[in-house]
Parts: structure tokens; C-alpha cells; sequence
């Protein structure tokens, strides 16, 4: 068991099971929600990554699920209160918590989710809980920063790019970075290769967001699963937009916001001109080239850590598939 | 310093600090309104009760104020999220917080309140952490229970008198509890003590609630601060309409229902009509002993406590108060 694909079959099998558990917990009208957002889910990377950061120090890793359960439960619970926010009715090509069951449940199913993680993080006994709940309550805060600067940008225009790597950073890379950090140290890793993790987590984290900015305008969408330019379409303030902006001679710069403020518009029109704009820019290379760059980060740090280096196998391969993966 | 109020004042006091570093973190859209929410606050009874249970035990608190914020925090998130679910524009007198500052921001700003609760736990060195987080993740957990069936309640027509108690044991009195018991295994008190403390807790929360119940008829809406009869418009299932269903005779409940069902009506009549079945079916009476038995319960709890009887001397007045209380 050392790929991620079979960690993420050893975890959903574990979880299946857990899920179970909550679904026949009462009330009944707060627990089905729950259940039901855990069951739409995800790729389970989070959880995976958790896992096998513990699995490059130890062998048996039984202990450490709750923990993967926690940070798993907690991304689940992101979702849905961005579900609530952004109005999303779909959700892993399923309805939202917000679209089937209401509102208002899916506010309180969500807060129990945030207190759930908590709670399965308490039911681990390591002896370093004391530097574990610390590093988890953290980052989900910087979780909801980063959540928070996403709204402040859609009515700002004036966000520069080191903003937007910022506010990446907060509510996609951290959590990342988080998992393996948690992982290792519960697997007993030295605090340096824990933290060797974390910044390996960070740099993967930027490349995995930007790889979704890029996908969205230069991704085949039968196979990225979502409309191509969705972003284009809603003005998303995503990392090639901002760039654009700040490279385009004046002219294009006028021609790319009078896009932006037509609020009556041809999306195809709309999505075919303005990535006439990001090629004409170059802004799909100099995306790619940054994620490159993160990559680089990410494996230099991996190189550092003192650890056999057959043990770097998977995220070696890991940070190779964040920027080729084409959905 | 041993009566509440001067707990609360000496808490009230970091506390008003604390907030001001709350208020300059960043992104100011998101801690703006959690600082707003924190400043408008409350009575700071949980607070208190953790500091005054540690004083049952220790002399010098500080080193609790960490848990107390963390109670008075994370009560102040649910009241949030709770005027988002109930669409409430007023708390405390002041516009509530989505009134304010809209709903998604309401949103976000309780989920972080929520986990920086947590957070100021894991700034607390304890030797009992194992006990405290465990009991403190439970207890938010069974507060979302409490109000998942309040909202419950409101759409079901048959909800039971122990079912109503249920709810409010969950919403209102584990907290409150829990506030107790965790001050007390802050300052290395017994296994036995805490959870006399925590039986106390449980009890005065009951009696505290239907208190509250109790005021909305029988108040002084002068000195009560709230618009008397506000539950009896509102169809409000509180333990004085549920006991009166129960117990009145076929004619006067068919009186009864027949008020709830209006949808267009006088408030003053539907407030006189209501109270007198109240009165006839003896109810105020049937609440105010059953506050008797909480208290008393209480009491009985406090009087097992292996500690010098003036150490009981606040919580055995509290009792008195909550009961007693006109606002």
C-alpha cells in the first residue's frame, strides 16, 4: 500500500463505514445531511495525503485515521458553506446540501461538520496532540480567511496577483500542506521533515489552484467534466485574468474590461475573446511556467528530507500529476 | 472576588482586550464583525461560571481565561448563525450581525468563531487536555443537536413535553454545564466534584430556560426588555403551550389549536386568549415547580460537594437568581 489510489481505497472503505455511523445518528434531520455531503464527496486527497505522510515514517497507520476522517469532514464542510454562499445547487455533479435540503439545515449540518472534525481529532491519542490541534484550529482559520478574501475580491478591482497566490494560498494550499504536516507527526517525524512536508504541501497546493485556473480556459471539457470559461463567464478573478490584466498593453486592456462590465453578453462570444486576449498575452505560459515553478519547490523540499528515497516515490509522482492532470 | 459580577467584571476586562486584537486581524471584512458580535456580547455567564468554578478549587485563574473566551466565543457563534436561521435582525438591542453586515459574511464569521473557540482551547497548557477537548467538542456537537430539534419542533405538530425538555437540556443547559465542569478540571479538581458541578449545570440550565419561557407570559415586559407574549404570537412551542396541550380538557384545546392555526389575527387578543387558557389550565403554576425541582436538584447536587460550605455560597444565590429573576 504505497500509491495514493490504494491509500484513498483503504480510507473510503474505513469511511464508508463511519458514515454509516452518522447517518443513523440523531436528530436524524441534522445527521442525513451530514452523511449525505460526506457521501457526495471528493477525491479524498486530504485524507489520503494525511496517511501516507504517516506511511513514509511508519508502517501501520490505523491510528491515524480519525485524523484523516478529521481534515476529510472539515473539507466537506468548506464546500458546503461555500455551497451556501456562492447559491451552488450542484456538488459533484449531485445537488448541493443547500439545493436538497434547504438553507437553514445546511447552515447548522455544516457547523456540526466543523465541530465533528474537532471531535475526531480529540478522539486521537498521540503524544503530540499538543502540537497537532494547534496546526489544525490554525488552518481552518486561514481556511475562512482565505474564503473571505474570495468574496472581498469579486467586488474589488484593483487585486494584484500576489494577492490572489495569497489568498490561494489560504484556502486551498494550507490545508493541503496541513494534512501531510499531521501525518508525519503522528507517525513521530522530526519536526524538520514535518515541516519539509508542509512547504511541500504549500507549493503543491499553488500549482493544484493554478492548474484549475488554467484547465478552466485551456482544458478539453469532455474531460475536465465542467463547462470550458465558466470562469471567463463570471468574471472569476482567477490567476490568468489578473496577469493578463497587469501585462496587456493599454488597448487590450480596454478591450478585456469592457468585457468584463458587459453584464448582457454571448458567452461564447464572450469566452472566445477574451482567451484571444490570454494568447495574445501569453498568459497560459506564464501560468504554466509558475506552476513549473511551484513544482520545483515542492520537490526541492521532498529532496531534503532525510528519508530513504524510494519513501518519495508517491509525491514525487504526486506533484507530477497536480500539473499534467487535465481534470 | 467571588460573586459573579465581579467575575464577570474581571473577565470582561481581557476580555474587551482580546476583542481589540480580534478587531485588527485581517481580512478585516472577516474579523470586523466577529469582534462587532463579540462587543454587542451578552451577560458573559458562561465565562463567569468557568472562573468561578476554577475558584471553587485554585485561587489564581488566568491561566483559564483561554477556556472562558473560548466558551463565551463559541456561544456567541451559535446566537450568530441562529439570527441567520431565523432570519433575526435585533440581538442585544443592536442589529444582529447579518442584519449588519449580510448574510454570507454572518456565515463565514461564525464558522470562524466556531474554530477560533477551538483554538483558544489549544492555547491553553493543561494537564487534563485529554478531558477538556473531548467534553468540550461533545458538548457544541449536542448544542447544534438542540437546535436542529427546535427547528425540528417547529414544523411537527406532536412534540411531547419531555421531548421539548430534551431540547432545551441540548440548546441551552450542556453549555452551561460544561462551563462549570471545565473550570473545574482546569483547577485539578476531582473527577466526582466536576461532575457534581456538571450536574448542577444541567439543572440550573433547564430551570433557566423555562424561566425564560415563563417571562414571556407572565414578565414584565418593562423590566423583561422583550415585547411580552412574543412566543404566544409566534406559535412558539415553549414548555408552557406544551404542558396546556397536554393537559387542558378537549373544548379548551380546540380553543387553543384554533388560535395557533390563525394566520391573521390581533396580537393583544391572541395574547389575552392564550394566557387565559394558560391560567385556567393552571400552567405557570405547573412551570415554576417544575423550575423548583431543577433548582432543587441543583442544590442537591452542590450540597454532595466535598468542599467548604462557602465555596458553595455564589452558585447556591445563583440558583436563586435564575429562578427568581424578572429579566
Amino acid at each position: 500500500m504505497n500509491s495514493l489510489d490504494s491509500i484513498i481505497a483503504y480510507f473510503e472503505e474505513s469511511f464508508r463505514e463511519e458514515i454509516k455511523n452518522i447517518e443513523k445518528s440523531l436528530p436524524h434531520n441534522l445527521y442525513e445531511p451530514i452523511a449525505y455531503s460526506l457521501k457526495i464527496g471528493g477525491k479524498r486527497l486530504r485524507p489520503a495525503l494525511v496517511l501516507h505522510a504517516a506511511l513514509m515514517f511508519t508502517k501501520s497507520v490505523e491510528y491515524i485515521l480519525p485524523a484523516a476522517m478529521a481534515i476529510e469532514i472539515f473539507h466537506n464542510f468548506t464546500l458546503l458553506h461555500d455551497d451556501i454562499m456562492d447559491m451552488a445547487d450542484v456538488r459533484h455533479n449531485e445537488p448541493s446540501v443547500q439545493k436538497k435540503y434547504g438553507r437553514n439545515v445546511a447552515i447548522l449540518s455544516g457547523d456540526a461538520m466543523s465541530i465533528m472534525a474537532f471531535r475526531y481529532f480529540t478522539a486521537v491519542t498521540n503524544n503530540r496532540m499538543h502540537l497537532l490541534l494547534p496546526l489544525f484550529s490554525s488552518t481552518a482559520l486561514q481556511v475562512c480567511e482565505g474564503q473571505q478574501l474570495d468574496m472581498d475580491f469579486e467586488t474589488r478591482n484593483n487585486v494584484s496577483v500576489e494577492e490572489y497566490l495569497e489568498m490561494i494560498r489560504l484556502k486551498t494550499a494550507v490545508l493541503i500542506a496541513c494534512s501531510l504536516k499531521i501525518g508525519a507527526l503522528m507517525a513521530d517525524a522530526g519536526q524538520t521533515e514535518a515541516n519539509l512536508l508542509y512547504e511541500y504541501g504549500i507549493n503543491i497546493g499553488l500549482a493544484f489552484q493554478l492548474q484549475d485556473d488554467w484547465l478552466d480556459v485551456y482544458g478539453d471539457p469532455e474531460i475536465f467534466g465542467k463547462k470550458k470559461g465558466g470562469d471567463i463567464c463570471a468574471n472569476k478573478k482567477t490567476y490568468l485574468l489578473l496577469k493578463a490584466q497587469e501585462m496587456c498593453d493599454p488597448a487590450t486592456l480596454l478591450h478585456l474590461n469592457s468585457w468584463l462590465s458587459k453584464s448582457d453578453f454571448d458567452p461564447e462570444q464572450k469566452i472566445a475573446s477574451i482567451t484571444a486576449i490570454y494568447n495574445k498575452t501569453g498568459v497560459s505560459d506564464i501560468t504554466r511556467n509558475l506552476m513549473y515553478s511551484f513544482q520545483s519547490k515542492a520537490l526541492n523540499a521532498l529532496d531534503k528530507m532525510e528519508i530513504p528515497e524510494d519513501q518519495k516515490i508517491t509525491l514525487i509522482a504526486f506533484a507530477g500529476e497536480v500539473i499534467s492532470r487535465i481534470k
